[in-house]
């Protein structure tokens, strides 16, 4: 029987991570997992992590922590286009610098690894109408999107100088259980303690992609024969009114106030984000959630830790 | 009478920075410098530095010696495409963890300065015809061009989200006395050992700014008004290939020896890089030293030091 195949993720208990985490060992891969935070045995059972180090991801603690994995899923880094605008050296440092570390680990210790870059929509900016695709230049307009952009930058440098296969996923909007910040947590929190007011018009469109489905994309990806550069974008394909999603979020937590919009717009927050994903279908994959179950998915978590 | 106007500059004891010293001295600023090195008390009084710093350029640094400037030229970070080929998080984190510092320092502590970034002609890559402006897409192929390219993007990002006034000057080969690294510096320690065979094919265009008309050039951006953010060329629109500056160094250093080409082409070099440069004059700066005289006096300048 061969040795199980190693994949090493750090962020490991971010939102993305842990479901990453639960999908390669469901998968039967051995999982190892850096980042912030302490787990319990049972958690890390749960999420299916068999080595678990707590500690920033730096060279030397992916040289120390690290192994030899065959796969490398970088969830590491900020996540919020408002924490980067108030506090855009840490966004840099996270996003950024992580990035780094992590492709020079990978060039100087295990450099037939294939590691994936968990980008963001961000990166795309103000694009005005359709759904995008790949192929549009990115050009940020938030901080963390910036970053992001530079991270992938990095990636395609060490890919085409090193020759290291490195893939891009530019998710969209992700949500699921135990996501504990952005839009659909503060919403619960704010629903449930009786404010309705949200920021925004609400008509900003949003491409909602569960959790699961992303982990499953990232699996599928790290599995397939590709180019040793490759960007591909995580979506459904379909768009959705914030005041689509936030009122059917209210509805399912039962609040009966009707949602309101201050009408301002948030800065460095683009009026659309929607994604043609020809690219991962075309590569095996296919989103399994309606957003509307997600919804209520969401708020049962929601209120099964509240 | 007003006080005089204050100059930080990061890198001060590296090649270009003691010349930015020097050129802000002897325009009245008092001239604060941090960096790596040790100087004598002559030293500083050679290059106009009033206030010197050995350390890091980290943000911890930068509020702790920076003091409040009016103008700050972030000269510190990587200088070589060979280091950067072999060490590139190290590069990274000369290059781009050094802006990023310098950046936040500016934003939360001078917003009203303006900032200089020292950038290189490397962002533009291979370009194969005719003199590169500053609307030519960047795209680099060495992680030192690469990492150049990430500083601009954050000056960019910090400049538009945040309002700071931010340069920068994508410098062509800069040579000139102190110099002690790259084509020129390597070739005088060659030829004068006996060693007269050259990487490369000898064909290579370079536009040769000497050190003083690059730190007159950065002397005239900061004192002229212009738009928050900005990009411009230093070079003299005078491209000349490799074999002839050789050439010229080898005849003023009283070698007969032929110089000598492998032929073969150097990863992340490219074949020409030759400025346009006509937004550096529109803005009342022109170079002043023809390159033959630059290479007499460079070679005078390495015989007295060795």
């Amino acid at each position: 029987m061969p040795h199980a195949r190693t994949v090493l993720i750090t962020g490991g208990q971010g939102f993305l991570g842990r479901h990453v985490a639960r999908a390669f060992a469901n998968d039967g891969w051995k999982v190892t997992a850096i980042g912030h935070g302490t787990w319990s045995e049972d958690e890390l059972k749960r999420w299916g992590v068999s080595v678990w180090h707590s500690c920033d991801v730096t060279l030397d603690s992916l040289i120390t922590h690290g192994g030899e994995p065959n796969v490398i899923v970088h969830c590491a880094g900020s996540g919020q286009v408002s924490f980067s605008l108030a506090h855009p050296l840490q966004d840099f440092e996270r996003t950024v610098d992580s990035t780094a570390a992590a492709l020079e680990f990978v060039r100087t210790h295990v450099p037939n690894a294939t590691m994936l870059f968990v980008s963001s929509a961000a990166v795309y900016g103000e694009v005005l109408t359709g759904r995008i695709n790949e192929e549009v230049p990115p050009a940020p307009i938030s901080p963390y999107g910036v970053h992001k952009y530079l991270g992938e930058q990095l990636c395609k440098a060490y890919s085409g100088t090193f020759g290291l296969r490195v893939l891009v996923v530019r998710f969209f909007s992700l949500y699921g259980p135990w996501l504990r910040k952005q839009l659909l947590w503060d919403a619960c929190n704010r629903l449930t303690s009786g404010s309705a007011e949200f920021f925004g018009t609400g008509k900003e469109l949003r491409d909602w992609l569960h959790v699961s489905d992303a982990a499953a994309l990232i699996l599928t990806l790290t599995k397939a024969n590709s180019d040793s550069y490759k960007v591909i974008n995580g979506g459904t394909g379909v768009g959705v009114p914030v005041s689509d999603i936030l009122a059917a979020l209210s509805v399912a937590l039962g609040k009966r106030d009707a949602v309101v919009f201050t009408g301002e717009e948030r800065p460095g927050n683009p009026s659309r984000l929607v994604a043609d994903v020809a690219l991962a279908r075309s590569m095996g994959w296919e989103p399994k959630y309606d957003w509307r179950r997600g919804v209520r998915e969401y708020t049962d978590w929601f209120r099964s830790i509240t």
